[in-house]
Order: C-alpha cells, then structure tokens, then sequence
C-alpha cells in the first residue's frame, strides 16, 4: 500500500471527477477545483478537503490537471493563481488534457525551472473508467515525474503507457490514436448509412462486419448505438472537432498532410453545426443520413 | 461426405486457382479455366480435369466465376462460349467478384430466365485462405441456389455469411466491407507515418495502438509490414483504386456522398500512379512518408 497523499484536482467535468472520486476512495486527501462550484461541493459531500487554493498548492503531492486543452492547462499553471508558483520542489504535474507535443515540452520546462516534475499524461477510456480508477494513460516525463506520479496513475489507472523520458512523446501517442479513433467513428458511420441505402439492416451489418477485416474497435464500440437508435453520450460529438483540430494542428506544425483526418473532421463539424454536437458521437451518421434520405433506427 | 461434383472454375488468379485447388482435394472433377494457359496446365499437373469448355459446360453442376470485375463476368456467362447459355437445368453460378448490388440482380434474373440458379457471392480472406479452403464469402441468392452450390462452398470457404435471398445483398455487404477495410488501410498509412513525423518508433506505435480504441483490424494487420519494411504483396495496392471505384460507383447510384472513402482513394490512387501499384497495399505509406519527408523502415 502506498502512503496516503495530498492530491489536487483542476477540472472536475467528467474526467477529472471520476479521476478525483478513485483517489478518494484510495484513500488519497483530496481537492478537487472546478469553474462550477456545484461540482467542487458534490465532491466534498463525497469524501473530498476543501481548502483553497492558497492554502494547499505549497503542501500538494501532485496536481492533475484535467482541462480542455492547452490554453487552459498553461493558465492553471502559470496564470493567477497560478499552482506552479506554489507547488512545492518535488511534487508533480499531471497534465491530462490532448496538446501538441511541443508545448508539452515547453511547459515540463517551464516546471522543471521552478523545481517541480511535469508528467505528459493524456488520458483515455471514458467517464465511467475514470469513474472506477480504470483510465488508459499515454505518458512520457523524467524517471523522477514518473515516481512523484506513481501513487496517484496507481490510484486512477488500469493501463500505464510508459513512453519514454521526454514529455511530448505521450501527446504525440494520443494525438496518433485519436487520429484513429476519430477518423473510424466518421467512417462507421459513413459505412453503416452506406449500407442502409443498400437495403441492408443495420443490425445485420453489424452482425457481419464485426467478423470481417472491415471491422474496428469503434465499429464495435459505436455502431450498436446506431441500430439501437441511442445517442446518450458517452462521448459527444463536440469531442472531435475540438481533437481532430489539436491533430491537424500538430501535423500542420510538421507540414505533414492529413487529407482523411480533415476529411473526418469536416464530418463532425457538420455534424456540431446541425446541432448534433452534445448527442453521441455516433449521431455524425444522422449528417449522411440526412444528405442519402436514409432514415436511421429510432428517426 | 457429399458426392463427388463436377466443378468449372473460371479465372484462376491467386484466389480462383485457391478455390480449384481446395476443390480438387475435396474430391471433386475440377476443370479450370485461365486466359494463361501457363495456369490451366498447373492445375491439371495437380489433378484438374482438361476438357475443353464445349466438352464440359453442359455437364457440370456448378461454375465458379473469379473474376475481376462486372464487365468479365457478364463476358464468361454471356459472350462467346457463353457458358449460361449451355449449362443445364438446376446447375448454379457461383459468382466471385465484388460488384454493383444492381448488376448482380439482372445477371441473377438473365440465369434464371435460363433455368440456372445464381449466387451472388463475392469472397474474401485473400490467396492463402483460398488455398486452404477457409475463404469467408457474403452470399446471398434462392434457396435453390444455396443448395446447389453447398457442396463447392463446403469445400472452398470457412465462412458463409447467409444475407437472404435476393441475388445483390452479399453484394452489398462486401462493398460496406471493402469500404471500411480500405479505409482503414489508409488511415493505418497516415497516422503512422504522422507518429514518425512525432518520434515515436513505428514499432512503439504497433505496440501501443493495438490496445486502444484507435485500432482496427487492417492496423493490426498491415502497419507491421511498415514496421518490418516488408512490402511483398498479401494485397495488392492495385486492389483497391479498382474496389474502393467500385464501392463510390454504388454509392453513386444511391446519391450517396461518401467523401472519406474518396479520400482513402485518392491516397490509393497516388501510391498506383507513383508505381507502387503492385506493392502491398501497406505501401500507401510511402505516398506520406515521401510527402512528409520522413523515412520508412526499410527505405
């Protein structure tokens, strides 16, 4: 068992709840902030501290950031009240949220000069893994941002990528895998709307594809969600315009052409500005449905 | 056991002399057909039968068509020796090739008004499987149909995905499959070579992805051929501007606009016409590495 530690969480959407909530459970004295204070006073009505910012950030372990992007992550940590100010030497950053690998590097040196650890940590698996402390972790920092970090990927994640020394190399893995993931959402629903315009059930395309080289672990994961007509969002459409845009962002920084990435992000785009973007990310089917005439289960 | 049948094969390409091979040691009188004649004497050296079409047509109980495309199966049925026009009464096509779900429906009628059963059947699993007898095949036609051609299908395929009775569905089903499946590969293609434009080892990114939500069935299978450096063609790059034209002419016909898979063809069509043509498909990625700068294992 390891010791117990002080822990602070920025960002308490879903994520960085469920992230906050294992630690507790951990056994972990935990602060969990948040720009909505409904979820700041749900978390300590659940176990967590409730001290403030000042009063913490000099005696804290570690501080997961759990923001939106990069913007956001450089103003928990560097802008008023600014925790990389006060974080004690030793403790350590775990920056969650997908960036570009360069500014992971820039802000792990940022850290380093003030004497803290920075772990580049994007994470994946969704609301209810980080729930119950089974997130995926891509991560990459010094062996000492590593061991500052154990105790708490100990506490919150399932599977530790540990890919090297140099912060970047986790964002630069995630950006890879939502590349991926994105683009075989997009084309899910692109093939199952395909198929139905062909006469075929979308449950028996399902049926069928899922035993075939077509198949993808989002063919698996999404396109039940279109036979059963249910878009309750386990992850949103918005995600996409908002992660398939830090990928493009990065491959433009390399001049590296990414024409079906683009492709992909267009499609959820339209998607977001057809006011689809809060359903499930399946529902970018119902923008090929709309354009082919198809009527999708439960439409 | 079923009783020994006689069996034409037409087209023996990687896939068709598979089919006849995996006939012949099923026990059954297999003639096999080629415009290569080099082909037509393999087999009969491994135990194909050498009659002439005029000899067998009337005869046979049922004929396997592996062809290329449309255009050469209506040719094998209906153009000079024609062979629907000789088969008997009850006897069945079997054919291969993936076409347009509407093609399929008129040559199924164009046998039927002949008193032969058509099968709509194109297959997949690729030369080693054909070999085997453990092709995967999406078939769809009467009853009468699957009856008569059970006994070739039992030799030659693992899989029979059964898509009902109309001459057209298994068709459709195979374009869906193609689509995903091609895309796939090319979407392997970019967001390997983008993880090299990052640093990351291309084995790293094999590793990694394969156990996230990024991954598909062609990542798994393809990106290690860019790993190994290893283009010896499992698949054809070839294969795919013909399949994935083939998928958007359907889609097409339907009004149906599938914008990622005309990129994934585009990628495709740029490796064809960069003389990659006859690489593994894989070597897609030699048309972003080149873009990008960036050196493949191997190159």
């Amino acid at each position: 068992m390891s010791q117990s530690q002080n822990v602070a969480v920025v960002g308490l959407g879903s994520m960085g709840y469920g992230i906050a909530q294992s630690l507790i459970r951990a056994g972990h004295q935990v602060n969990g902030f948040d720009v909505s204070s409904e979820a700041q006073n749900r978390l300590r009505a659940e176990g967590g501290s409730s001290h403030t910012v000042s009063d913490i950030a000099g005696s804290i372990d570690a501080l997961v950031v759990v923001v939106l992007n990069a913007q956001q992550l450089q103003a928990v940590l560097f802008d008023d009240p600014a925790w990389a100010n006060q974080m004690k030497p030793g403790s350590v950053v775990i920056a969650c949220p997908t960036i570009a690998p360069a500014i992971a590097k820039q802000l792990c040196e940022q850290c380093k000069s003030k004497g803290i650890h920075y772990l580049d940590a994007p994470i994946s698996g969704g609301a209810v893994k980080a729930a119950a402390g089974q997130l995926s972790v891509m991560a990459s920092g010094s062996d000492a941002a590593f061991s500052a970090a154990r105790t708490t990927l100990d506490a919150t994640a399932e599977t530790v990528f540990e890919l090297g020394n140099n912060a970047g190399a986790g964002s630069a893995m995630k950006a890879v895998n939502q590349m991926l993931a994105g683009v075989h959402i997009a084309t899910m629903a692109e093939a199952m709307t395909f198929g139905m315009t062909q006469g075929i059930e979308p449950a028996e395309l399902v049926k069928v594809i899922s035993q075939c080289a077509g198949t993808s672990w989002m063919f698996e994961n999404r396109a039940p969600h279109i036979v059963n007509g249910d878009y309750t969002p386990h992850s949103s459409v918005n995600i996409w315009p908002k992660d398939l845009g830090i990928v493009l962002e990065i491959a433009q920084q390399a001049n590296y052409a990414a024409p079906i990435t683009q492709t992909a992000l267009a499609q959820f785009a339209a998607a977001a500005k057809s006011g689809l973007g809060s359903e499930d990310d399946a529902a970018v089917a119902k923008v090929y449905a709309k354009q082919a005439g198809v009527k999708l289960p439960g439409q």
